[in-house]
This record gives C-alpha cells, sequence and structure tokens, in this order.
C-alpha cells in the first residue's frame, strides 16, 4: 500500500453552473504548487478505449439511442477512465480532481432522462467498485439561470444530443443535485454559483486549501 | 396490449456445445412453418448502435479494457437490441429466437471473469428492465470437450479475445451455466450436448414443439 494515499475530487453541477470557468481560474495555480501531484481530467479522458464509447454516445447519427444504453456507455467509459487514469494516480499518492463523476449520472441519466436515481447509482457502483470521492464541489445554479448562460456563449458550447432537452429535463437535474448534497454532507460541498464569478472561485479555492494535503 | 403475446426463447451454451449447428438444423423448418411470426436473431442484431458498440469490444486494439468496462458494454449492447428488435417482435406477437442473452454474461463475465455471477446478473436487470425469456435451451457440454471441438474446427471460427483464454476459464463457464439452470428449472431446458448431433437437434426440436404456440 502507498504510504502517502491520494485525493479524489469532483467537481459537479448543472449546465450553466460556470465549473469550466472556475476550474480554468483555479488550475493554474495549484499546478505550480503541486506539480505531477495533481491530475486533472475529465470522462473520458484520452482513455483510448473510454473515447471510442465516448464516440458511440456523442455520434449524432444514434438519435434511437436508449437511455439506458446512454446510461450503460457512460458508465463503460467511466469504468475504463477510472482504471487506467484515476486509480494509478490516487495510487502514486496523486491530487486527482475529475470534472463529473457518478453523480451527473444520477442527476442526468437518473433525474433528467428518469431512469431513476437509485438505479443509476447501482449501475455506477458496479462501474466504480465503489470507489467514491473523497471530496465533491458542487455548483448550485437554478436550472433556469444555467440555460440562459448557456444560450448567451451558445457558440463557445459544443453541440450534443443533451442540448436539445427542455427546462423540466435541467430542472429534475438540479433538484437531483440538491438531494444528493443533502444525503451526502460528508463528502459534497455546495458552492452558491448564482454569486459573480470572482467569489464562486473564492469560495472554492477555501474549500480546497482546507482539503488538499499540504 | 396484444392479444396474441409473443414468446421469448433463448439459447445457451459453452463454446463448442454446437448451439450454431443445431439452429442451423432447426431454423428453416420452423421458418417455413411460421413465416413472420419467427424472428431469429443474436446481439447485435443488426442493431447499428449495438452493432458500434459490439465494435468497441471486439477491437483487437483493445487489450487494456477492464472486465467491467466489457461487461458494461455487453450490456450496453444487449439494451438496444433488445428495444430494437426484441420487444417490438415481441409486441406484434412473434417468436423470438435469440442466440446468447443475460445467461451468456453472468455465465462468461460473472463466473469466466470472476467479476462475480450476482453482480453481473444485478447489471443486466439494469439493462433488461426485467424482461427475461420464456425458454432458454442450454445445451449442455464439459469445457474440455467444446474446447476441443472448436480446435478441431479452428478455420472456421472467428477469432475474438475469449478465445485466448485457458480452460480454467471455460470450467468456469459451464459451471455457472449449470447453476442458472439449477436455480432457474422453470426457464431453463437443460440439453445433453454430449449427444451425436442429430440426437441433439432431435430433443431441441421436441422442447420447441412443447412450447412454441401454434
Amino acid at each position: 500500500m502507498n504510504s502517502v494515499p491520494g485525493k479524489f475530487i469532483t467537481f459537479e453541477g448543472p449546465d450553466g453552473a460556470g465549473k469550466d470557468s472556475v476550474l480554468d481560474a483555479i488550475i493554474p495555480d495549484l499546478r505550480a504548487k503541486m506539480g505531477d501531484k495533481l491530475v486533472v481530467t475529465r470522462e473520458p479522458g484520452g482513455d483510448p478505449i473510454a473515447e471510442q464509447i465516448r464516440d458511440v454516445i456523442l455520434d449524432p447519427q444514434n438519435t434511437r439511442m436508449d437511455d439506458r444504453t446512454e446510461a450503460l456507455l457512460y458508465a463503460a467509459s467511466r469504468r475504463q477512465h477510472l482504471q487506467d487514469v484515476i486509480e494509478p494516480a490516487l495510487a502514486r499518492g496523486a491530487v486527482v480532481i475529475c470534472d463529473r463523476f457518478v453523480d451527473s449520472s444520477v442527476a442526468y441519466q437518473g433525474a433528467g432522462r428518469q431512469i431513476g436515481e437509485q438505479e443509476v447509482f447501482a449501475l455506477n457502483q458496479f462501474a466504480t467498485n465503489g470507489r467514491t470521492p473523497d471530496l465533491t464541489v458542487y455548483l448550485d445554479v437554478p436550472a433556469q439561470v444555467g440555460l440562459d448562460r448557456i444560450k448567451a456563449h451558445r457558440k463557445d458550447t459544443q453541440y450534443d444530443r443533451l442540448d436539445q432537452e427542455e427546462t423540466a429535463f435541467h430542472d429534475r437535474v438540479r433538484a437531483a443535485y440538491l438531494r444528493l448534497a443533502q444525503a451526502n454532507p460528508e463528502r459534497i460541498v455546495t458552492v452558491d454559483a448564482m454569486q459573480p464569478l470572482a467569489a464562486v472561485i473564492a469560495d472554492v479555492q477555501a474549500v480546497l486549501t482546507e482539503n488538499i494535503p499540504r
């Protein structure tokens, strides 16, 4: 066993919560301090098999994809990325920051697509074999505010099938995130993403300073 | 609801049990009698999304594929094939004969790759949303006999990663099939596939005659 265990941190939030902007703001500083003890990733994370799986999910031709097929493919991509990227980094004692993980599937597939939050959670337990983040930073924003932000920046946003969904979908996603945060207070820290970006960044930095081992 | 419910029949067995030869022998006769009331399929069954998923599983480049990733991909391919091919056929009252289904994953991924039979069964419950075959014909043969048959016909057998596995793997697969047959006597009919092929075919025909509605 490794004497310096790594730390697994995930970032979550509805579309338009500002996750990308926050990560862009905080990573360079952390990188300068931590060097190769920091691994920043997101699924499929450059893993060739996970990439192939993601290509099937996002193929615009695949409009007939069943919701459960999609959830299974996200779980498959997650599994491969976890085994090839995250677990080896944690094993050598690195801090891993991952943009979205199981909570996203519970919120988007479980609640958004209405497969069922518990069912999607159980599916992802198979995929992760029980690996859970040590800390999850959840950027909370009402669905409509997030959607309005996305529309304002539409030209910067990659088109995918999720963007075709309606406000009700995003309301369900946010409600599921709030339930997850309430059910997992020891793991999930909620940051108010309605604040100006600078304040959101400051809050996130404070959470990380408290939680990343020196 | 349909007044003539369909019937869902699966064929299972270890490699070399003779499943393909038996199906080749019995299908033409059934087809002549039943016409479009008979649908014969196997995953991915020509479904374009299921085909894409299968391509990822069988890509010889993907030697680093994790066992759980593989199980998730088989489940995803199964889900799409079920929704696009099997369920519509059952809904119009057809008899569907499917070459391999959930039992294969329980045996091959659960027992063969040692992920755990219960875990792989639960994963597949997510994929099938509880759809279970009405009848499963299990062709039983000891692992070594099946492997010897495959080696004798190697030039006719498509190369895939499973064929690289060892006898112990196939012993676990067969043992799992026997456990499934014992646990599900109301669904699974075991046919002794050590018999000469003509006798196996006769046994299977008798089972189908008894179970396919006129």
